[in-house]
């Protein structure tokens, strides 16, 4: 997808919601697990009630790869069904991914060819050639870890680095990179007042932005340092809003934690323009 | 398995020698692809002509996630086949994984319990709660990646944080993680002047080093700066013995060049005692 149709879907759905499908058979409502693919009934159901909220979805792996082959097969069903039926909404792997440039190349392969996802996001770690193998596929998005909105990315992310945190390191660095215009950027909404600095970097990309809600971010701060003139922001919620109820009313809990997201983010906007 | 059996299987078998199974289907012999499982068939007969002169198999995952599904199954039966025939095998999923907590816990399901794999592969960038999660399961290894052999290893990992290069805060620090005694790291090969002072940081683990053969790293450096009294060391070599040859012959020419390395090993093992 280019990011000018994305740009485009924010603006018309007065959005930058990102659900993120974590999807656990130990949170999902009772009822489902007596499907044949729980796990895939219960995404279908989140997508269709929560799509007319928000402008992307991101299914975190982890939680397919942990039920192996069958949860390959749910990953496989839930991209699918969002490509044919939902084109329009932006789709993120979050894979976490990243290795010397012919093992990247297979990832990249892995995600944006197998399963025909528009982004995928990736760790910086071992550097240049291993994140611009995924840039090579220039109709999609690599999305680079930067500060995450944990507590372990005081470890190393914060520490300083040539006078300068690892993490602005990083989006310094990085924007060297061959097709760095692909590039898009983690930022944790815990961390929401280290924006200003990064803005600074990167006035220009698109952040996705996870931690609002459960995790404990405050959207309208996010807001206030995070969004340029072309929106710039994805804001995700997991949990919150898939794990809305665990009843079989789940969809259209879920869908009205969607709504509520939107609202603010509606709002959010008109200070835009 | 316990770090002990693997020392044991080390001075028995004279070798610390790692086959990285980077199974390519555009590399493979081509009477292969008639098989029902063209990487299965390819990685079983390698296993078979090989195992006697190493002690541990590498899968990279991005090999096998590159062809979706199908990867999945040769994956899931190449580690079945190593622990069901081949138990004294150690065996490592060179994933790259890590991401926070309670995703992290997935992954270490996914590699640890699902597909029973000995250790896996981490990226240290997200910090102590994207770590620890693997190193709950006590009777497994957890490998970081520290300094790898890439040229992007210079982007980030070589960089000054605190007065000292970022892969070693990752050494220094993982150190007061929980349970960091079944911590592992990965060093490259292609950097082996870095490990006099490596050692210094972690003198007793066990490194993980690709990049010998085809990367163009020097076994007998690696040896001179990494091994310590109980070896210490895992040496991988992917496709320099895999794809020896790609005509029928393909398992003994493998057989060859990982005899070739076994017989180097041993003479190095020989200044240990």
């Amino acid at each position: 997808m280019k990011i000018e149709t994305l740009i485009d879907q924010i603006n018309k759905k007065k959005s930058f919601l990102c659900v993120g499908l974590d999807t656990d058979l130990e949170k999902i409502p009772n009822h489902l697990l007596k499907e044949e693919d729980p796990i895939f009934s219960f995404n279908k159901a989140i997508i269709d009630a929560t799509q007319e909220f928000c402008v992307a979805y991101k299914p975190n792996i982890a939680f397919y790869e942990a039920y192996g082959l069958n949860g390959w097969k749910s990953l496989e069903k839930t991209i699918n069904y969002l490509n044919l039926n939902y084109p329009e909404q932006f789709t993120i792997a979050d894979a976490k991914r990243g290795d010397i440039g012919n093992t990247s190349t297979r990832y990249a392969k892995a995600f944006f060819e197998e399963l025909a996802f528009d982004s995928i996001t990736i760790v910086p770690y071992m550097g240049r050639d291993s994140v611009e193998p995924f840039l090579e596929f220039t109709d999609k998005h690599t999305i680079l870890l930067a500060l995450t909105s944990n507590q372990g990315a005081f470890d190393f992310q914060t520490k300083k680095v040539n006078e300068k945190e690892l993490y602005k390191e990083v989006l310094s660095v990085s924007k060297s990179y061959k097709n760095s215009e692909n590039l898009m950027y983690v930022v944790g909404a815990t961390k929401a007042e280290y924006l200003r600095d990064i803005r600074e970097i990167i006035p220009d990309s698109f952040l996705l932005v996870p931690g609002v809600g459960a995790q404990g971010g405050n959207l309208q701060e996010v807001c206030n340092y995070g969004l340029n003139s072309n929106v710039g922001l994805l804001v995700n919620s997991s949990r919150g809003i898939i794990y809305a109820s665990t009843e079989e009313d789940f969809a259209h809990k879920a869908a009205l934690k969607a709504k509520e997201m939107q609202i603010q983010m509606a709002e959010e906007l008109k200070k835009l323009y």
